[in-house]
Order: C-alpha cells, then structure tokens, then sequence
C-alpha cells in the first residue's frame, strides 16, 4: 500500500487547489511540492471553478474562511463532484464559533467529501453539530489515548459509513477509517503540535494521494498519514541542540522531500482494524 | 519579573487571538507556540466575536488591513473589552497612509488597549494624529539615541499616561511605559531589522504575556520584549558565515522555543526608570 | 552592468509596494530586505494609491486575485503611471482562468508596465490573449531549449517592442528583452521549481531593482534576473545531505542576503544577443 500509493504521486505530480487558511498557505504549497504533487491556491469565487477544473483534487480548509471564500469553497466543491475529482474537508476550528460550525456543516450536506481530515474535537464536533474545541486544537478531554481507541476506532469507522467518506483523525495515535475498515497509525511526534499548520499541510498531502490513487482513498489517506508522521520522527532526527519548532517546520518537510516508498515503509507503524479490533 | 512572567506563560498557555497581517502571519503564530502560547486567526466580521471569546487576548495588527478586517477589529476589540480580555494594537504603518492613519486613530477612541507597540514613527503618529513613517519603517530622523531617550521616555509616559495604557516603543533601544514607570531595554540586534515581520512577531508575544500576567501589564510587556531582544542575539549567536536573514528567522523563533526563565534574566539589559531617569 | 545595478539597490535602498498573492508573500518580504530594499504590502483599493504613492516601484502579482484586490491593482497601478514609478506584472496563472486572463489582459491595456514577467506560458498567453498554462507552472510543450532559444528570443522582443516594455521569460534559461536587444541567462538550478514562489520573489527583486535604475531598465531587470539564478546556484553548493526544498528556500535568500557585486559578476552566465543572436 505505501510505496504503491508513494509511487503514484510520483508518477502522477497531481496539481491540487487549496482554499486554504492565510496562516499556514506557504507550507501547504512546500509540502505539496515536496511530495511530488503541485499546488495552486484560489479563493475568489469567480476563479475557483476554471482552477478546480484544471487540478485532479481540492483541498477545502476553514481555518481563516470568509464570506468570499465561503462562497468559493461551494462554488469550487460542486464543481470538483460534477469532474469526480476527489474534495477533501479540513474543518479547522469548527465548534469553536457559530460561523465555523455551521459553515462545515453546511459543506458536508452540500459537498460530497473523499475525505474529512481533522482532530478528534472537530470530527467530533462534525459528528455532533456542536463541540469543545479549543480554538484550532483538540480538547484535552477527547484526546484518543490507547485506552480510548476502540471506541475512537468504531466512532470514526461508523462516521465514516454515515457519511460515506474517509475519516482522519490525527493526534497522538491517528486513525483512518471508512465504513468497513480502519488503519490506526502511530508515527509522529508530540512536537509537531508546536509547529503550526501541521494538520493543514497533511490536509494538502492527503488531497494529493488522493488525486493519485483515485482507486483506493482509505488507502490514500492512510499512506498521507504515514508520510507526514515518519516525516515528523525523522526530521525529528536531524534536529540540532539549538533548534525548535521554526526549524523543524523545515526538518519535515525536507524529510518528504528526501522520502522514498522504501524509507516510508521503513518508518511505518500501520495496524489494520476491521470489527474495531486490531 | 522577567522569570515570573515567563513561568506564567508556560503555565497558562494562553490562546491568543490574531487578526493580523497576511505578510507575517505564519511567524506570527509560530512564535506564539514557541513562546508556550496558542494561536487563533481570525478576521471574518461574524466570525471574530466568537474566536475572541474563547481566547485570553487580542492582537489587532492594521499591516494589510481591508474594509472587512477593519469592521473586524472593531466588532473583536469591544467584545475582548466587555471580556476584560487584554487588547494590543499594533499600528503598522500609521501615518504612511490616511487609511491606516484614520484607522488606527478611530481604534485608540473605540477601543481600550492594554498596550499600543510600534516603531518610534507609529507611536508619534498615534500622539499627534500625523507622521512621517517610511512604509513600515521608522524614519531615521525619529530613531531612539542615548542622546534623545530622557525625551523619548518622557513621552512614552506621557501618552501612556494619556491613553491609560502601556505604550512599547521599539528600535535600537525600546521603551516600555505606563503612566508612572518605565523600563528601558536594550537588546536585541540592528540585523533583526532585515527579518519582515519581528515587530509582528513581538506583538503576539507582548500579547500573550498580557494574557498570562494580568496583574501587572506594565512587566508582562517588558518581559516579552526583552525575551524578542535577547531571542535575537541568542539566535545570532547560533549563525554560520553562509546564513543570512531568511534562516536568522529560524533562529530567533527557535531560541524563544529554547528559552527558559533563567537564561532570559541571563541575558536581560533592562533598566528601570522613575522620573524620566534611570 | 551587474555590479552597478547592484551597488544601485544598496545605495538607495527602494520601498517597493507589493499588491501579491498571499501565499508567498512572506518571501517577497524577505528576499526584499535580503537584497537591500524594503517591502510594504497593501491590497486594500481605498489604501494603496497613498501607500504606492511613497515608495519607489509597484509589484502586481495577480495569484491569488479578487474583486478587492483587483480594484486595487488597478488604483495602485494607475497612480504609479502618474508619479513615473516603475510597475511590474507578474501574471501568475493567466491562461489558466478566465478571470486572470482577462485581468492581466486589461492590466496590459490599462496600465503603463516597465516589465511583464512569467514563465514563457503566461508570457505566450499575454501575447495571444490565451495560452496553456499548467496551473501556476509552465507547460511542459512551452519551454524554452537551447533549440527552440532563437525563436523565443525574437518572440520576447517582438512583444517588448509591441508593448513597449521589458520582457523576461523564466525557466531553465532566461530571457530579459526590450525590443532591440536580450539578455539570455543561463543561471539557476532546476530545483528552485520545487520551492514556491521563487518566481515571486524574483519580480519583487525586479522591482526594486526598476526602483534604484531607472535609467536602465532592461539591465535592471537582467541584473535582478541573474542575481536569483546565481543565488539559486550559491544555495544549492550551501545543502546537506538531509535538506530539501524548504531549507533550499532559506539558502536562496540567505545568499541573497549575502551577494556582493564581485560574487554577483562571478557566478554570472549572461549573453547578450541582438537580431536575436547570441
């Protein structure tokens, strides 16, 4: 599964369009880059629909959205379903303010999503209607640990058939599930929370495996996971006494430049779940 | 001080609210996570009362301001206000246009800010309605000298004394004052002038310490600025003969991630003035 | 010519008004002050005309466009014309949506260009009023060789001269032409397309070397051109053996940063063609 899903970004360098936070935008579009894919970014909703169409997925984030980008965010998500390209949802911050959860979820009843990618809290929060997010982080209190996975593992597999997509959610243990299968994933650091923008620049990653393997989106995504976790945990490696977290922004992303489906397989720590069990 | 306020931060982990530039945004919160913070952006009218109200602060910064951020900081500043959440205002470029200009002088009226932080030529703007700010620079023929920093220090006190708020002048030699006291700083290095986007920077972290140190806003603000100085000459002390202002960057986010309250009053050059004396 | 140029931008260290996308906005930023000038971004149409106003040259870079900011190219544009300051377009994606085809089209109509910079898609496309581009990047079927070299060179001076601008055409070799002589540049690496925005970053640089030659603005524009291959190559020589493209983006500025006039004339592989021969 990873080095065939690896490989086909490769071969493919799919071009994904981001409507995408102001924050975090130059390293989505690096880390596109670095993985092979190729990023193009477009929130004016009389140019989102030629864009889309031109790319081979979307990757739709909330973290800054506005009335003009809220627009464009449906404006582009019908026009991506009309072409099946594969629509990803990163629904940063939803539960945190009126306007964040109500525009998610209006994107999930409108827009037909190949993927939602998020913390517990906001897929939380896309489950329920409503949320304890703390701003753009998980709440403490609904962290998944080890102890909390089978229920977290049956919660996003039972999502995921509810709304016929892929679920991601990424913390300390990530899981990637659709109606009948899971892929729980430990790689990755507990630092990574202190870079900004993680999430987003997996949100990208995942688009483009997505855009790559259109056949197999569980398997996509859990290979997008995988990637930027082993990123973490090796340019992690490659950190120096004086370094923190402005560097190792860049240690990660290096690290999927340098990637290959050998050293991604190298790296993986990849359990399979079906029935909620490992 | 300096190591109390610093404690208090990592304990508190305060969320900060930004609406701020899209030029500097990414460090912005990347510096607020290295400092033990937490930030949020958010510049969408119905979405900033929300946001500000699950934060501890809010750092409105006018770099790229537009007709929809402005109406933005308006409706989070008085909502932050009747929270008693700590507001900063960072004037960018006031003076160098008359929407800035008016901008900033209408946010001062509506708005009550626990600390207002600009270079020399804001700051003067903000006193007298009318500047000569270079862009976003100060103008040299404004800079703070050791000849002209009795008078600088004098207003300082004066238009804190006025505006009933702390007033952060920063160059060459900042000045932190309130109506009665002021301190006088003298770190940091002229290269951080090369890097876009430290006031901005610093404007987050001064915002966050207001967060976490509410008893004593007048310390908050100058522990944070004399972490940003002595972050500057930490990082420059980890420079190579190849690296110039783009990895200096790095290097100054990175000592503030690195820092501790010990090495902070290490390398402290903080005066107290009393009586525009030292 | 190079080491002029360059001692130009030192000495007069211009403000350039930037109205650019905001992913890659910070680096313009940077590379501005790394080569010696100053950055003032304003996007807002009722603030650029002041802000264009006190610096020294205007950069339109049209990626992530909107009906705001659109407005305010034009304002901002406009203005420049009137004071004589030089403006760039940097048509970023024209060919690739209607309305960037049709914004860069009335840009070129309406508004007085020193020079028009992009990969030879966007050029193709500003010059037939459509084109193929492949997003943000050129197509493949576009580029220019060292075969296809002496048509492209005629081509860029055909519409210099129709326009009466300077052209520069970006790839692997580079072309700066007015309409009676070229600058062919054959400096760079091919993996700086694997960083964004440093296509951006050179029509910032473009800019203010405009700013600080007036006199001379087709050898502005080469100088500019050369310096971010040259830097591109110096970077490069600066990586380890775990770096990628996010470190390479630091590398280029920081040797940006860094150049001299000397370095400059050394590392630079410039010819000069007239009749459209070397």
């Amino acid at each position: 599964m990873l080095k065939e899903c690896w490989e086909n970004v490769q071969r493919k360098s799919p071009l994904v369009h981001n409507i995408t936070n102001y924050v975090t935008v130059n390293d989505v579009a690096n880390v596109l880059l670095a993985c092979g894919g190729s990023p193009i970014m477009s929130d004016e909703p009389e140019d989102v629909e030629d864009i889309t169409s031109i790319c081979g997925g979307l990757n739709i984030n909330i973290g800054t959205l506005n009335k003009s980008s809220i627009e464009a965010m449906f404006r582009a998500g019908k026009r991506a379903n009309e072409l099946g390209h594969p629509v990803l949802l990163d629904p940063v911050g939803t539960g945190a303010s009126k306007l964040r959860t109500e525009t998610a979820d209006r994107l999930v009843s409108e827009v037909r999503f190949a993927c939602i990618r998020g913390n517990i809290s906001e897929i939380k929060t896309i489950a329920n209607g409503s949320g304890t997010t703390k701003g753009v982080d998980a709440d403490v209190a609904d962290a998944v640990t080890e102890e909390t996975l089978p229920a977290a593992v049956a919660f996003a597999r039972d999502l995921a058939a509810r709304l016929d997509t892929v679920i991601a959610i990424t913390g300390a243990i990530d899981i990637v599930a659709d109606g009948s299968k899971a892929y729980v994933i430990r790689n990755g650091r507990p630092e990574m929370g202190r870079i900004t923008g993680t999430g987003c620049q997996l949100s990208g990653l995942c688009t483009a495996y997505l855009a790559a393997n259109p056949e197999q989106p569980l398997e996509a995504v859990a290979t997008a996971v995988t990637l930027m976790g082993a990123a973490g945990e090796i340019g992690w490696s490659h950190m120096h006494a004086v370094d923190g977290n402005s560097t190792y922004r860049d240690r990660i992303i290096d690290a999927i430049y340098n990637m290959d489906g050998e050293i991604l397989e190298a790296w993986a720590k990849v359990d399979v779940w079906s029935n909620d069990q490992p």
